[in-house]
């Protein structure tokens, strides 16, 4: 075998939080308005640069965000963070602008069975609705990003073949004239080769593209997904703080990579996300008491720095290890 | 930056079972003979061709291994499998060998701190005791390997110097002869920059040497620096069965990288591991049982494949991403 380059890490890298999205939506009781406001203020100010408030999906499709207007009307903007919002279709967009949010994110099903299962439409009519909800968005001055669901993993019709993938992510870039995509590991069912040699020949192959990669932990992989992502250049990861997020396949199972688990891994290794540990992790507890939960290992267990201060007669057994 | 050559991953690793000793150590009540002897003969069966099956300190101070040679005397030894036990010094040398262990597994604290707190000597001490021990193995014709606690990261000390851990791997090498390195993040405190970092390091240095990871999830990290250890060319894990292992200084924090995480993850990065997943997670079940507990990802949502027989019907929300 011949060894291939290696490229650099990111020296630094974007942290997207959309626990406010992502997280809860999948709680089974309504988190009231203004415990989401408080919260998404709390996120403003830790150093994060781009949040994910809400969803402009239909009250009824996902009654957790059925406050989507009040939140974002409510929220202090801080200056420099992104507040984007998912936005499935045309209405949705247009309530999303009407909103003022500063950013529209997109989200395809990558397989044909989970999008129709989720969307009830085909993978391809669902590019052709991103298409009209792309051009709404760029009429409206406002940004717009999509992302694949599944394109690392698909529940019903396992890893998708690449080239489905590259073609995807071909019409979003050159069709729809999107900068940005998103490759979802929807289920947490990828592993770091295919995460890495995906993401390079993305890379490669939409050099002027902005790639960011959305990973879940359900089977402890989440971490290791994101190292290789850096190990492929990326420098975008989507992030939900506590651990938010949860998989609909795998009930119990952890959900999206912790924000703060995720940070204190980049952060150790030298990758600047100028978001601020303590703050975050400040906010990630307000969260679990919110909530009542959070599946966040740094939460549990503090920092790798926190342990430093750590008695020496706190212990310890002869042969631990 | 000067992108360095990447090593391609090793085509097969070996996995080195650890929880009998490591996670049936830290439990609180002691786990009845016939139990330990029946899980580790369940592991005898799943691939696992190294278990540590128990340690020789001394009763007083490890109760809950005082039934070592009862152990040793009671599991079926099955053929391949190799058959190892922590020993802290030469009475648990003389032990072991008496035991009829295949392999005498020494442990030494990396920091002066972490040495006088666990074994009540300093390191350069603790050294000088393991040559004795090995010695000892040698003349007893038993395999002899020694590990690194505090290595990757100390509680007390932070990270250790590099050059610190180099040249007590120069002296287990050169002067005590032993061939294989344990290098281990006893704490879970290593981020995978480091574990690159200082492994490709040792693996220049020292060409001949099998140099092993023992890993702790206690931050998450557990598997992404499994990764890093991978992307350094070692071959070499420790894992526990079913996660168990806790970290003393974190009081409900995981303990070493689950086995069959580890495996799974492995596995799908088509890196052979020779073990059969499907009987390792049976057996992690059964841990589960005896001890009342389990940090496994894998135990808990289970495996990539298993996914596929998702049913459809049991989704869906809109939006889920």
């Amino acid at each position: 075998m011949i060894a291939a380059a290696r490229m650099p890490w990111p020296e630094a890298v974007t942290v997207c939080e959309v626990g406010p999205r992502d997280g809860f939506q999948m709680e089974h009781a309504f988190i009231p308005t203004e415990v989401k406001v408080r919260l998404i203020n709390a996120l403003s100010r830790t150093g994060l640069r781009e949040i994910q408030a809400t969803s402009f999906v239909h009250p009824k499709a996902i009654p957790q965000l059925r406050d989507a207007e009040e939140v974002m009307a409510r929220i202090d903007r801080a200056p420099g963070v992104v507040y984007s919002a998912l936005v499935p279709n045309e209405r949705g967009a247009e309530r999303a602008v009407a909103a003022r949010v500063d950013r529209i994110d997109i989200v395809v099903s990558a397989s044909d069975s989970h999008s129709l299962s989720n969307a009830n439409m085909t993978t391809d009519e669902a590019m052709a609705r991103a298409g009209r909800v792309a051009a709404l968005g760029r009429e409206a001055g406002t940004d717009v990003t999509i992302g694949f669901a599944t394109a690392l993993g698909c529940p019903f019709e396992g890893f998708l073949p690449y080239a489905r993938v590259e073609a995807l992510v071909a019409r979003a870039v050159e069709e729809c004239g999107l900068a940005r995509v998103g490759i979802a590991d929807t289920v947490g069912m990828a592993n770091p080769a295919l995460v890495r040699t995906t993401m390079e020949a993305l890379r490669r192959r939409f050099p002027a593209a902005g790639f960011s990669l959305h990973l879940h932990n359900t089977r402890g992989m989440g971490l290791a997904n994101l190292l290789a992502g850096c190990d492929a250049g990326i420098a975008h990861f989507d992030a939900s703080v506590a651990g938010l997020g949860g998989c609909p396949y795998a009930p119990g199972a952890t959900g999206n990579i912790a924000t703060e688990d995720a940070v204190h891994m980049l952060e150790e290794m030298g990758i600047a996300t100028r978001i601020r540990l303590d703050a975050l992790l400040e906010v990630a507890r307000q969260v679990q008491e919110a909530v009542g939960h959070a599946e966040s290992a740094v939460l549990r267990a503090g920092t790798s720095r926190m342990l430093l201060g750590a008695r020496r007669d706190g212990q310890t057994k002869l042969g631990a290890s």
